[in-house]
């Protein structure tokens, strides 16, 4: 037997840009009659990806589903989570706790990407706010116990999403989670997008500000009449 | 008399990007020996600004000014703060309270761009703290009330912005204020710095996020080993 490594050799350094390929899986999209679930939605089934949305109402979910058209299907919550490998919740913030409780059984297993915004909003326009758990992330993993939560998807212009004559996405998508094979997932599924980026920005305790930053975002729309993406520098 | 703009006509837009010229602005730098103080006073300098940099030590702080070259001055902080028109604060956010209440008189009437990132490491790497105000802005703002506070220069990395190499700082610097005039100067200051971007991204109360994302910023530095700065899409 011959190796080209030797026995001692340290491993090396897995490269971050080598990601698997996520093809084959189904996404599901909770809250995929929203704007930003919606939007998601039509991206990822352009892009070739099998896509499921959900909603409270199946017939809903059925006639947003219908719409899209790109193969994707409509189902309640409950069966969108069961039938997807990785899951997408773009429900309301006043909605999660409860949507991600009630679905604690059929996530179990599941790659959960959250992609909820805790914002309020007044005369000043958003702010961010702040989840006792430390942020919509942080929630659902411990609503979800079962489940591989990480955090993706926060800053995309649900406008620019549903558009369908722009072609590209230009910008980086931060992607947040505790373990590295499923950050890797969750990258691997932004860069089925046209111009998206996947990259890796940290553990979910560090996923607050990635959340609130959407108030900016919102800020500099304003100010600029615009709507604003993040990319990162010099990756 | 004559008026090209009929008496009932609506005030046309400001252009965003129409800044006010800062080139005769003195700039101070508190805690301007630091990684990030001594690299922004440097960026500063090459871009014709005339800098004074702080330190608890005059002594130390004109050495730390001769070495950057430039015109670059070096006094005490109150003397730093006197002697400038617009005062970077780049202390440890350790000393950033303690720095702030000792300076209030010398800082009357100064516009103040308060750079500090609240911060926490442990062996996962960095994560946000939560100032008891809500963010180091607007810490400085409470301690600071007979001064125009604002936030900039979060995710600038000091190893570039020392690196005599680098001619270009590609990045946006998100600016946070109250009011526009002060939020504008700022903005005008980051764009003396070539490739640097100053962009107008809300008010104080949205600053936490902004300071708090420099954590990312390291575990992106960490798993790419890179410098990795920000920009926004579509502005």
């Amino acid at each position: 037997m011959t190796s080209d490594t030797p026995a001692a050799a340290k491993p090396a350094r897995k490269d971050p840009f080598d990601l698997p390929d996520v093809s084959g899986l189904t996404v599901g999209v909770l809250g995929g009659t929203g704007d930003q679930g919606s939007g998601l939605a039509y991206r990822f089934a352009k892009a070739g990806q099998h896509v499921v949305i959900g909603s409270r109402s199946a017939e809903r979910a059925r006639a947003a589903a219908r719409e899209l058209g790109l193969g994707v299907e409509g189902a309640d919550n409950e069966e969108c989570a069961r039938r997807a490998d990785l899951v997408i919740v773009a429900v309301p913030w006043e909605a999660h706790a409860e949507t991600l409780e009630g679905l604690r059984e059929a996530l179990t297993g599941k790659l959960v990407v959250d992609c909820v915004n805790p914002l309020g909003f007044d005369k000043q326009g958003a702010y961010a706010l702040r989840p006792k758990e430390g942020s919509a992330a942080q929630q659902a993993a411990g609503l979800l116990p079962d489940s591989r939560v990480t955090a993706a998807f926060h800053h995309l212009s649900a406008v620019l999403l549903r558009d369908a004559r722009v072609e590209e996405i230009t910008t980086d998508v931060m992607v947040l989670g505790e373990d590295r094979a499923d950050t890797d997932l969750v990258q691997a599924l932004a860069n089925r997008v046209p111009g998206m980026r996947g990259l890796y920005a940290g553990r979910l305790r560090n996923a607050h500000q990635v959340e609130a930053l959407t108030a900016n975002l919102i800020s500099v729309n304003r100010r600029y009449r615009t709507h604003a993406g993040v990319r990162l520098t010099d990756v």
